[in-house]
């Protein structure tokens, strides 16, 4: 309680904790569960000041009062293209196809963008035809780099645009990397699993609690939009791919390429993602060259946690570490690998942070340690 | 509230339903969530008199208080061996290798069993005790029948003991076994899901709401004790195994031999199961004729229900059902195969009274639907 | 699998259980979960022809692919009010002032009905008005009784229309009546809780899974539509009504009013409730003297439970069962009774069918044991 | 992965955050779920230096292992009295009576102690064995002072030993302190709900999935060792205590004293508690007094907020604000107050923190925001 004396106290403290000087930032689409949890975490992110939150709906409402978690005291604005003198970055948080127009428009006011949609996740133009529809901006294309640190960092680097990865893409990349790199898959299996915030703030019954809990359903069996991005970048990789060599961001590089099983599952839960990856090697893999593969592609990566033991997703809650754990079965001479993130923080919006980080020239962990 | 002149109103009805000269069944080891919902089941059954329910602990209480959902009012008795006169059935739900002994002294005093343990389930004694250890009972083994209706119904109607499957292989060779007959499957993974009842009334960490809600955690990797289960099955159902013609239950056909990949999670959800197969086939099979292959099997099972979306677990808690659903994927040329149950009733114990009513020849799906 | 010789394998059994003659109900308004809810106990109930469900959505669908775990084969009509010959009663279960309208046309046409809505469960048209607005159909009001079977049996079985008891009067009002029945209640406060079904199938914040899950929220502070309900209820107990005596179902009765204070919560479930009610008692109440009242009241009640420790929601979940806890806090004075219920089941849809058993006449746990 | 020349890739970050000269601290009992979150508070602190975590159990096992996502990567000890040298500050998370003699021990070496347990939040030697049973350590009661910041800020600057208040009367004291201030209190309902983690790493029936989930239970009814906590602490401050008055941490003034009926419910969540406040006022408060009263308390409080809509728990989910509702009800004329916290954070650990902060003179928000 409000002391006599206590005039020392200090202020509630809601002021971001940006340092004098550091790059401007705004999110546009902070509505939705990505942009909110992209602008809580530059909100107190000391390297970024989070200069607007916008929105396509709840114009003048605040994002406290919408996300009131996340404590970001701001009123969430119309996107003014007019306005953006001065912003040196934006994370676009938007469905596919409304993302591109958008993303061009801040390129052409000179921001540097973060895309959290499928627009430019795709090297191929056909592929992404094949599966959105037309898209808005071809022509950004070339811009684009996408957006995993673990494989394309030094591109993010330099990029105008990255296409933060998708979420199931993130943890199966990862996990099958370092497996895709010297040709070792022959055929693989992914078994994903998410919960409930991985279809946004959707209202429906796959979302109502009493539809969702004490339950869980596949969905999109036998065409998951993901599963090309995944094969693309699997292709890159094994095609020899390195983040030294990345010129063109994974996209020319011809590898040979696998026809991946993903296969998506609905959780009853919140946050969190498990890809459980049944491999079938072109060769038969120890156990002791199975882990110094994943040794060497992950021990200096900040955000790759190599396990002992399966991870559960709870490990990895509310954070941007991706844990992975690999087992060679000897019983069938299958590659198993899982690979834990949360599809919300790793599997879109602290991952944008992390490639905001490594756009900026920032510490890589920085707001999200 | 008690009317004045309410003498007419209905006592609490807590009695069983039972038919005069019921066969009489006894549930031993009622304690745990098996035996204390085949208790339940058996306890409205209007086909079975429940005659008693034994616990190794808790003796002395009643099982509506340690189960107050289910409203069995029976005392918890010691199972004594010299009072089992006029007994003609029991559910054995014990642990493995404990079980086997007091089945083998129900069989000696007349009483047919359905055992819910994994001790008869095998039809090599090696597989057994390589997962297993020694088997307490080998010499009982040849009286045993597997307990899946829908492979084994007319060798269960005659059986002394029905070895009650597993919850996994339940699951799984319901999903597979279309496509083991024929010989379709030249690899199979099975990635399977299961809510904490599946580990039953123990408490540790992986049953701790605090760490399996928002959660979900592969165990027993590449070292499953159902594997053999499911592989002894399908090799049996592949090397032509009908029904009509299970002279041994399913245990001396010399079927192609699978090696399964089989993978078990932990959910956080309480009961529920689902098993999601993959299957490489040995030739391209066209959706129609999978569905096709699917009809013939099932469409006149009583508990089995082809659904043409996934199915979710929600769609079958609290029921005898497995639902199913096929497709067939163009682009990895993978069959997929999702099959929901409740692994404590159509995986544990309404199974075990689908057994019961076919070895005692009542409608199969009395008491269960 | 089907066998070969399998002839005498029973067909499916998706057929209603209802003897000949038995009377013939709709289920208007079947699409939500109330309506829903009440269609499957109808359907399995061995005393009902369910003859049709009918939807305001969804017509033309299936209410088993709406609700598949109840596997109710039926069309989803449009209801249809030339097509009522033969109707002997009505479920109704849209919300409230669109239900009155539809409860006269089935009146009419000389259907009973029970009404899931508040339409008719305020004896003063003034309260209705204060809380919900106009009332379509007034004249009806006193063709209807208050369809709680422990107070108002005799006028129920007797009824024309059957106004079903909210969810949260159902609780409270049977935790609270034996203490009414002799104006024991000073001043009562009755802190409920209730899971998401709460409120029906509803998209929105407050039941998508994210922001239910993991919370609890009160809701409609001091100003709770059930309020009157109960107080209705409460103060005709207490000017001494008991169901030999309900000439007007508890509505003229004079009682000594109460302002219950009235709290609900939203619960991160899908079924269940629970009331905790704290009553100051108008003069000291031994625990020999409580234990007694609400024996008196409840022991030869089929469907209230008391129990001698607090009632947790699983344990009547998706019963038609009250459990009951009552206690005398000596340091405070004050009494504590804990009511726990199904807010669909005893809350909703079976009360309704218990009501049903009782307007025609079968025994009352008919269909719901 | 690790890329050829990707020297200059930041080593992961597991260093914990503290700055050179900062006051040592140790956690005793850090493998209880208490413990283990105040020591990952402490690890990523920067105003602190976490220099060991002990426990009675796990002793030789990593505390990132018990406590995966926490990421504390310290080995967990045994407390060894005899090697406290330098160390300036401890966070005791023991059971009650366990607590106390070791507190004892860490004074004698020179620390200042934040006990977790119950030993010395109760001013009276009386209330405490009645409820607890014989004080270990009496002679230290008056060394100690009561954690709640919010009223006892400056004598806890000074503490040797700060008694962190119970996670119930942190919720119930902060939402009913200011009325109690002023004699407001007439007589209070408090009925409070706790998600399962508040029991602890306590594995039995009350914290497994199966039994927990899907329900609500309230437990030690008119008997929770709670209710004189927040007896003593409201009378303190009705007794005119305020912050800057209190020469003996509220322990001696006289106020008058409430009969607080406190009631506990288990929630079927992990972390969160919600306490709903029920008042009957000594005298008619309008709704701008309550405003007024609750904005002077708390407006300049750091980690209280004042909201306009009644808080879900899950608005403070891991922080340690405590967000309070205020109203009046108009037709009881009784005042209701919900106040929400995690009662992990601000009910338990990160109050612990708080009061370090305060005890070291940091900012009070250090290492909480």
């Amino acid at each position: 309680m409000a002391e006599p004396g206590s005039a020392a106290l200090p202020a509630r403290d809601t002021a971001q904790r940006f340092a004098a000087g550091s790059p401007r930032v705004l999110v546009a689409g902070a509505t939705g569960f990505a942009g909110a949890l992209a602008a809580y975490l530059l909100w107190r992110h000391p390297g970024f000041e989070l200069v607007a939150v916008t929105g396509r709906s709840e114009v003048g409402g605040r994002l406290d009062e919408l996300y009131p978690r996340y404590r970001v005291p701001l009123a969430i604005e119309e996107l003014r293209l007019d306005r953006l003198e001065g912003v040196d970055a934006a994370v676009v948080a938007y469905p596919h196809a409304a993302a591109a127009p958008t993303v061009g428009a801040l390129r052409e006011r000179g921001a540097r963008v973060v895309d959290l949609s499928a627009d430019f996740r795709l090297g191929s133009l056909a592929t992404y035809e094949r599966w959105y529809g037309a898209h808005p901006r071809p022509d950004l294309l070339e811009q684009a780099v996408y957006g995993l640190p673990e494989l394309h960092r030094q591109r993010i680097a330099g990029a105008a645009i990255v296409a933060n990865p998708g979420c199931y893409p993130t943890a199966s990349v990862l996990a099958l990397a370092p497996l895709a790199r010297g040709g070792l898959i022959a055929d693989v299996v992914i078994d994903a699993k998410q919960g409930v915030s991985g279809a946004g703030r959707v209202y429906d019954e796959t979302t109502h609690l009493s539809m969702a809990a004490e339950n869980i359903v596949p969905y999109k069996v036998a065409a998951h939009r993901h599963t090309p991005e995944i094969e693309e970048q699997l292709a890159w990789v094994s095609a020899g791919g390195f983040p030294g060599d990345d010129h063109d961001g994974g996209r020319s590089l011809d590898g040979s390429s696998v026809a991946v099983q993903f296969q998506a599952h609905l959780l009853p839960l919140d946050q969190g993602e498990l890809a459980s990856c049944y491999v079938t090697p072109t060769r038969a893999v120890a156990a002791a060259e199975l882990a110094e593969r994943f040794a060497v592609a992950y021990d200096r990566e900040p955000f790759v946690e190599l396990v002992d033991r399966p991870p559960g997703v709870r490990e990895v809650r509310e954070t941007n570490f991706c844990r992975i754990f690999a087992a060679a079965d000897e019983h069938t001479g299958k590659l198993i690998v899982f690979s834990a993130i949360d599809n919300l923080w790793k599997g879109t919006s602290s991952q944008a942070v992390q490639n905001l980080n490594v756009m900026f020239a920032l510490p890589e962990g920085e707001g999200l340690l």
